[in-house]
C-alpha cells in the first residue's frame, strides 16, 4: 500500500477502479449496521440485569429512615450523593441526584440561567441582547444544541491534543457576553483526550468577565476506561474554589454507561451556594427524582470500588470493539495517508479526521451502503463542520462481526471519497 | 353542643375554656403528625410491591421490538402511550409519557411556552410585557407556583360547587394576555368536586383572545375514587378538538398515586401537532425518560381494568381515612356552625372554610400540638387566602388511629381560633 499523495494520476485511477468494485460488492450485501451514536450494546445490557431485582420488598425500600417510594428528598437519597461524591471526589453537601438523563440536568442549568439567572446573575439570560458560549469542538452535538436552542451564540474553540485551545479561551472570556464553556474532560467525546492537568488548571483558574460564568463540565465517561487501569481525575470543584471562582463548575454524570442507558441516575455536582440556589428553582418543577431507581442503583454498584469493578467488565465488551476499530484504521487507512485519529483508552468514540472536504462524501458512501454513521459536522456548533473532515466513530453498539463489516465499509467509503476528491482537483 | 352565632359572650367564654383546657391536654401530649400533603401513607406503598419484581431479567425489558433499557423513543414505549390513552380516553398519538411526575411535564410546558413560544404563539411569553394565567381558587399550590415563578400575573377564579366560575372565566379571556388556566377536572385539589358537564363544556368551547391560549388540564385523580364506582370523564381533547380549538389543551395525570408516589410514570396529552411541536423542544433534553420504569408499570397495571381494580384496594385504605375525617368534622364542627366543607368520593383532600379570618390562627395552634398541615393560604395565588379561611385536610398519610389524634387536634384548633376570633369583636 502507498500513500495516495504520493501516487499518479493513473495510479490514483486504478486504486479508484479497484476500491469501487469492493465497495459495490460491500453494498451488495445490503447490510443495515448502526454506529451513529454511543449506545451500548446488548450484552452490556445484560452484564447488569441484577439491578433489576436488587429491590425486592417494601424492607429493601427503607434507606436511612427514608421510605425511597415516597415523595421528598429534592436532592437526592443521602446514600446516593454520597455514592456520587465518591466518585467524583466532591462532597456529598456538593451533589444533586437527578433521574435518568444527566442531558437533562444540564439542560435545566441552562434553562433557568435563561429564565431566571445563575446564582451571581445580574438578570436573566434572556434579558442580553447577546449570549455567547464557548464550545470546545469537535465536541457533543447534544451540548451544543441545548445552547442554540436559546439563541446563544456558539464559538467554536479548536481542540489540541490536550483539550480546548486555552489561549483562545483566555482571549473570549475577557468578553463579558462569553457566559459558559462545554466540556468533557475525561475522554472527551468524540476525540477520547483526557484534559492534562496543565488545562485543567488553566481552566479552574479561569476569571472570565462574565461573574455567571458557567463552566458546564460534563464528566460523562468518568470511570470509562476500556484499556488500562482507572485514571484519577482532580475534582473540578475543588480547583475552582482554590482558584476563587467556587460558583463557576457545574459538573454532570450519570449511570447511563454503567447501568442502563436509558433507566440510570445522573448527578450533577456544584458549590453548595450554588446548589442552595438551584434547589429553589427545581423545586418549582419536582418533588423529587424517582429515589427508587436511585437506591437499586446505591445498593447495586455499592461504591467507587464496587464500580470501578463493573467497568472492568464493561471494559471486556468495549476493548475488543475498540481494537477492531483502531486495527482496521491503522492497516487500511494509515498508509495511504487519508486521514488521522487519536487512539484514545476510555470513552465511547473514535474520532477520525478524514481529508479536508470528505467527511460528508464518505458518511453519504457509507450510508448507501447500509451503515449509519453520526452525521457529518454533528461534532460542530451549528452541525457545521469547517474542514468537512471530523468524523465520530461509534463502536460499541454492533456485535464485533457487524462491527468488522462496518468498518470495512467505513474504511472503503473513506478511500472512495479521497479518491474521487484527488482526482478531481 | 350549640352553634357559636348563637351563644352568649359568657358562654363563649365557658365554651373557650372548656376548649381551651382540651387543647392543653392534647398538646401535652407532644404529638409529632402530618397532615400537609397529600403523601400516600406505608400501606399503600405495600399494596404495590409486586411492581419491583415485575420485571426481572432481560427479556423481560424487550417489548414491540424495543429494548426498554436503552436509550430512545423520547414520546415513550408504544405500550404505555397505549396504556394511558386507554385511562385518559384519547389517541396513543396524543400521549406522551414522561418520568416520574406529571409537574415535571406542566413545568416544562410554561417553560417551553416562556422560553420558545407554543405551537400557535406568536412569539416566545418572555417577550411579552405582561402575561396573566387564570388560577380557580382554592387550588395546588404547586400550579400556581409555577406560572408565578416566571413573573405571570396570577388571577384568582373563585371555585363553585361545579368548577371555576365560569362567568369570569369567560370575562378574562377576552384579554389576550390572559394565556391560560390551571384546572384539576376531577377530584379537583382541594375541594374534591367533579367540575359539571356544563362547566367542562364550557371550557372546551372558550375562544380565548390569545391564541396560544394553554388549558393545563391536571387530570391527576381521574381514577382515584375512595368511595363508590369510578366515575367515567369526557375527553377534553375531543371536546376541545370538536370545539375548533385542538391545540388548547395539555392533559396530565400521573400513576404518583397509583403506584409509587416517587417512582411512577408520568403522562402528557395534546393534539398531535402540539406533541410535533413538543417533542422537537424536549428532544433537546432528553433522549428519552426512563423506559424501564414505564414497562414495570404497563406490565404491573396491565390497562385501565387492573388500575381500577388496583384502585378500589387503594380505596379500602383511603375509605376509612376520609371518613374519620368527615366524621369528626360532621359530629364535633358541623353543630357549632363555624366552617364548611365538600364531602369529596375520591382525590385526595377535604377543603376546610372556616370562619373567615381563622385559618391562619388555626394552624398554628395545630402546629403549635404538633399536627403540621398545609399552610394556610397555600391554596390561593401568590399564597394569600383574602378570607384566611381556607383549610386543606391531607388526610392519607397517617394511619387511621394518628389521623384521629390530628383530627381531634384539628378540631380544637377550629373552636379555639373562632372563639378567640369571636370574643375579639
Amino acid at each position: 500500500m502507498k500513500s495516495y499523495a504520493t501516487m499518479t494520476k493513473a495510479e490514483l485511477l486504478a486504486e479508484k477502479e479497484a476500491v469501487q468494485l469492493q465497495y459495490d460488492a460491500a453494498k451488495a450485501l445490503k447490510l443495515k449496521l448502526n454506529m451513529a451514536r454511543g449506545k451500548p450494546g446488548k450484552e452490556q445490557l445484560d452484564l447488569v440485569s441484577d439491578l433489576l431485582t436488587v429491590l425486592n420488598d417494601p424492607a429493601d425500600c427503607i434507606v436511612d429512615g427514608i421510605d425511597a417510594r415516597n415523595y421528598g428528598e429534592l436532592s437526592g437519597l443521602p446514600c446516593a450523593r454520597t455514592y456520587w461524591a465518591e466518585l467524583l471526589g466532591c462532597k456529598p453537601s456538593e451533589v444533586f441526584v437527578g433521574g435518568n438523563a444527566s442531558l437533562s440536568l444540564m439542560y435545566s442549568t441552562i434553562a433557568k440561567a435563561w429564565s431566571f439567572g445563575l446564582k451571581d446573575s445580574e438578570q436573566p439570560w434572556c434579558r442580553y441582547e447577546t449570549v455567547k458560549f464557548l464550545c470546545p469542538a469537535p465536541g457533543y452535538d447534544r451540548h451544543f444544541r441545548i445552547t442554540q436552542s436559546f439563541g446563544m451564540e456558539l464559538i467554536t474553540i479548536p481542540m489540541t491534543a490536550e483539550g480546548p485551545d486555552m489561549d483562545l479561551v483566555e482571549e473570549y472570556i475577557k468578553d463579558e457576553n462569553v457566559r459558559g464553556m462545554w466540556c468533557v474532560p475525561k475522554y472527551s467525546n468524540p476525540d477520547g483526550i483526557i484534559y492534562s492537568d496543565a488545562v485543567i488548571h488553566r481552566i479552574a483558574n479561569m476569571k472570565p468577565a462574565a461573574r455567571d460564568f458557567a463552566l458546564m463540565w460534563d464528566n460523562a465517561y468518568c470511570v470509562h476506561e476500556f484499556e488500562g487501569e482507572f485514571v484519577p481525575f482532580e475534582d473540578i470543584l475543588t480547583l475552582c474554589r482554590e482558584a476563587g471562582r467556587p460558583n463557576m463548575p457545574y459538573e454532570f454524570a450519570s449511570t447511563s454507561k454503567i447501568t442502563f442507558p436509558g433507566a440510570g441516575i445522573s448527578v450533577m455536582a456544584m458549590s453548595e451556594e450554588n446548589l442552595a440556589y438551584m434547589e429553589k428553582l427545581l423545586a418549582v418543577e419536582s418533588i423529587s427524582f424517582d429515589k427508587v431507581n436511585q437506591l437499586r442503583h446505591v445498593r447495586y454498584l455499592r461504591d467507587k470500588e464496587g464500580t470501578l469493578e463493573l467497568m472492568k467488565r464493561h471494559a471486556e465488551i468495549l476493548g475488543p470493539k475498540f481494537k477492531m476499530v483502531l486495527t482496521i484504521l491503522d492497516e487500511e487507512i494509515a498508509p495511504l495517508g487519508i486521514a488521522e485519529w487519536a487512539k484514545p483508552k476510555g470513552g465511547y468514540f473514535v474520532s477520525v479526521n478524514a481529508m479536508a472536504g470528505t467527511a460528508k462524501r464518505t458518511l453519504q458512501l457509507c450510508k448507501e451502503a447500509g451503515v449509519v454513521m453520526t452525521d457529518a459536522g454533528a461534532t460542530f456548533p451549528y452541525g457545521k463542520d469547517p474542514q468537512d473532515s471530523n468524523i465520530r466513530v461509534a463502536p460499541s453498539l454492533p456485535p464485533v462481526k457487524e462491527l468488522r463489516q462496518a468498518m470495512e465499509v467505513f474504511s472503503l467509503a473513506l478511500r472512495l471519497a479521497a479518491l474521487e476528491k484527488l482526482l478531481a482537483e
